[in-house]
């Protein structure tokens, strides 16, 4: 019910098949993706419209599950050739990891060409893509209340112009913390975050991995969240994608004029991002329900509170 | 009246003529010191004894303002020689600094001797010396209360079994993230801090500078606390032992059964260090008011809460 109250949440990204190794074990040709890790995540609170691209070798079972949470994948479009391929490994320091290989296929000539019914969809999260063809997603959209972009260094150092030209559009831009510093030559993410908010964005997110993430708004308002405390990492990937899938889904059914549903949004993509890092790609999420997200969460607002 | 109806905290660490260059400026023979920088802070909240050596040259001037704060300096011993004497330059990002030079003069045969009137002091702190004078005035000590350990990678590395033994004999440690992982090849700050709470201590510390702070305790009793935002850091000597002098400050004064004082701690810790780190030197703190620390308080709570 509270699902079918929500606005729809647009995202466009990749659909990849990865093989990751850590220190905890392997997975070969697991779920992977930008657009994958960010529906299974906002699935939880709101409707999701997808589009992505994957080749006829995919394996759709895979994303059966999507299905039946209020995912319309009328926007996946099943290409002639191969599924993006990644492979990774993680050190035993999580934060550390080595690319084994990156076999585009499909994903390669991805150009996201918008299903007409998802047009007119209020909130919109760009994922990590070429900023060119974030643009072309905006320019197929009609009048959305809400862009989240997302990005990266690959795109901050190879493409800065087009990428500046879609931070202009946007309301909302999601980066790391090193990224928020090269984006604006600023060593520290305060002022990197003004400097971002005078370009004409309405909030910055920064994520500090272990440390947390930090939410900017205009008139000087910020919010600061530590990261829930999770042992044992399996598994990193997908936790940012993971993250604006419950930080949008969130705010999907919250007013958008309130800072505190920007806050509780925060805290929402955090939670459900340590659910997803314990476990090898999709699979801490995809089980996940609401009350395993407001258990962490009140745990979260007793380690935080003084 | 607060300030007499307190425990006095005992410190024991350096005394120094700091010269610090950064992109904001420069300061020459300031003063610095890991006493000078907690006796500083502590002073705010509670009494304070500090034990330290200074040279026959020290500008005794320098030092008068913390007469006027309920500091006792009947340990401060003036030796024949040179004031320990560092000069460090910090790059634009205040994390990365050179060290241009260390004249350890006086401070080279510190022998901690503790005044007969100063070895009951219910609360102590070692600031970060050689763990074998750390264990010397613990042997000076009589039943403390509550004993607080700094520690530094140069002790980690060089003297482990020393250090080893000390940690064995005190409550609580502050180190830094990657101290903790140092000290217990673990390589997350949470594992890390079990590790630390498995050796016999009650609490562990851990600070992560621009990232804040955690506090982890008996029975899994965790606190984190993202740091005050400052922009435009000057001069980040001695945030760690301003820290540790509002801690203990706090502590002095509360009921070391309750974790929401140990919180506390945390948080007045936290926030005078933010003062001590916009101004070179002691600047930042000695003029400080406990209406400025509490404005900034409720600040940080405004901040962090959801």
């Amino acid at each position: 019910m509270r699902v079918m109250n929500n606005k729809p949440v647009l995202v466009v990204g990749s659909a990849a098949l990865d093989t990751v190794e850590s220190p905890a074990g392997k997975v070969d040709d697991a779920l992977g993706g930008s657009s994958f890790y960010f529906s299974t995540a906002a699935s939880l609170l709101s409707a999701v419209r997808l589009v992505a691209v994957v080749g006829t070798d995919f394996p759709m079972e895979k994303i059966e599950f999507l299905n039946s949470r209020n995912v319309d994948m009328e926007g996946l479009d099943i290409a002639d050739g191969k599924t993006f391929r990644w492979g990774g490994k993680y050190h035993k320091d999580p934060n550390i990891r080595d690319t084994l290989f990156t076999e585009l296929g499909v994903f390669e000539t991805f150009n996201p060409d918008i299903p007409e019914h998802f047009r007119n969809t209020p909130l919109v999260f760009l994922g990590n893509i070429h900023p060119s063809l974030q643009e072309n997603v905006l320019d197929q959209m009609i009048d959305p209340e809400l862009v989240v972009l997302d990005t990266m260094n690959f795109w901050i150092e190879g493409t800065p112009d087009e990428l500046d030209r879609v931070i202009s559009r946007v309301n909302v831009l999601i980066v790391n913390d090193e990224e928020a510093m090269q984006l604006t030559g600023r060593t520290d993410i305060i002022t990197a975050a003004e400097a971002l908010l005078e370009r004409g964005l309405s909030k910055v997110v920064i994520k500090k991995g272990q440390h947390g993430a930090a939410l900017f708004g205009e008139g000087g308002k910020m919010f600061f969240l530590p990261a829930f405390p999770v042992k044992n990492v399996k598994d990193p990937t997908g936790a940012g994608d993971t993250f604006a899938g419950g930080f949008m889904g969130y705010l999907a059914s919250h007013d958008l004029e309130d800072f505190s549903a920007w806050r509780m949004a925060m805290v929402y993509g955090s939670i459900i991002a340590s659910f997803v890092v314990q476990d090898f790609s999709m699979n801490g999420t995809k089980t996940l329900i609401l009350q395993d997200i407001e258990d962490r969460i009140n745990k979260l607002k007793e380690l935080v509170s003084f």
